[in-house]
């Protein structure tokens, strides 16, 4: 599809503007902000659900959540008493900076510390699309097989972290761990990658560690950069 | 992004009028043609080799398989000892039909009876791309929760039928088979469904029925669109 490339990379020269001007809205008012992305039913709304429930109530933490269709993972995200808003694509199969930018056009994000964006489920599309974030998340569970790194390189490449979810799931799936974490390295040397169950709860402590520590190390580059 | 719009309109329109010339020369060889479409991970290339494993020695199949990177799909369909053909699309989200048009140019199809060619793992775009097929075909996996067809309408609505994966770990996992049904029906009407295991083989045989039985179908409508 030669002809769609010049197109694609306005498209993407513009989105990145856009995200520029996110991240630097983001680090004005303190606030670190994590996409998640995985294929459909790996387990981030379920991520989510755990992650807020763990937050004291007084933790300044919002989600925005991406679908093709349907509110539900905004109703589902919202009954932890934080803020939770649905970005419905409508068709387009990944979020975009703009999408983000107008979908937080309202919100007074100085009252913010945390912000978590689901992305659409799709292991593709959202790897070519910065939202500002401070690092994306990817997740990938033991029912998928433990080749997806090798056959969806992009997206373990641009990742910081790898979820390893539905861990509870191994004993009754041909699943190798180790061969999965070693084909996220292959693709990403270094990668940090967790192991998890969001049904159980077994590795979400670990998980809570990495998210506050990470955040921690935002905000001091963040001083550094404006010492 | 409506900037894209006019380009994909042009991309959609080249791509249906190979898919058209395609579709007429699978028709002209009697040739049947399924488009698998899932999540990363749903299975499509357990069902294969399964299938494959199932036919006679003298079956007249091949497999053309997409994946982004990697030729491992190829690799694992061809110890059947049926043609299998991997595209590999370097990037790209899905197949398109001008994939699947080079990588038959040198296959004699009047040596074929039925072609089954699976997707690149992607529940969103491969669901706009025509690729001359007779059906599509869309698996869910009872591990990616069952709210997918909802969230998903586009690929369950032009689908004929959708095969619900790893039905053997039902036990384990909170997925309301009778509602995922329900789902898909509220998305698509009179849709078929079938349950399966890739993993212990349950449901195959119907599965294998419907494949026999939608193929005569094909044929005895091309042979009334001939007489």
């Amino acid at each position: 599809m030669t002809q769609q490339v010049p197109v694609e990379k306005k498209v993407l020269n513009e989105n990145q503007r856009i995200a520029a001007e996110l991240r630097e809205k983001f680090a004005r008012n303190n606030v670190f902000v994590l996409n998640f992305i995985s294929s459909p039913g790996s387990g981030k709304t379920s991520l989510l659900e755990r992650t807020l429930q763990g937050f004291s109530p007084d933790t300044r933490v919002a989600v925005l959540t991406g679908d093709i269709q349907t509110e539900n993972d905004a109703r589902r995200l919202s009954q932890f008493g934080f803020p939770a808003r649905q970005i419905t694509t409508g068709g387009t199969c990944h979020l975009d900076a703009r999408m983000v930018e107008k979908h937080l056009a309202d919100w007074d994000l100085s009252t913010l510390d945390i912000l978590l964006i689901e992305n659409v489920g799709n292991l593709v599309c959202p790897s070519s699309y910065d939202l500002g974030e401070h690092a994306k998340v990817v997740m990938l569970s033991v029912t998928e097989g433990e080749d997806k790194p090798l056959k969806y390189p992009s997206i373990f490449f641009k990742s910081e972290l790898c979820i390893v979810n539905k861990i509870d799931l191994l004993p009754y799936v041909p699943f190798n761990l180790e061969l999965a974490k070693e084909n996220a390295r292959r693709v990403h040397p270094g990668m940090d990658i967790l192991e998890v169950s969001c049904t159980t709860g077994q590795g979400l402590d670990v998980w809570q560690t990495w998210l506050r520590e990470r955040r921690e190390k935002a905000l001091s580059a963040e001083v550094a950069s404006k010492a």
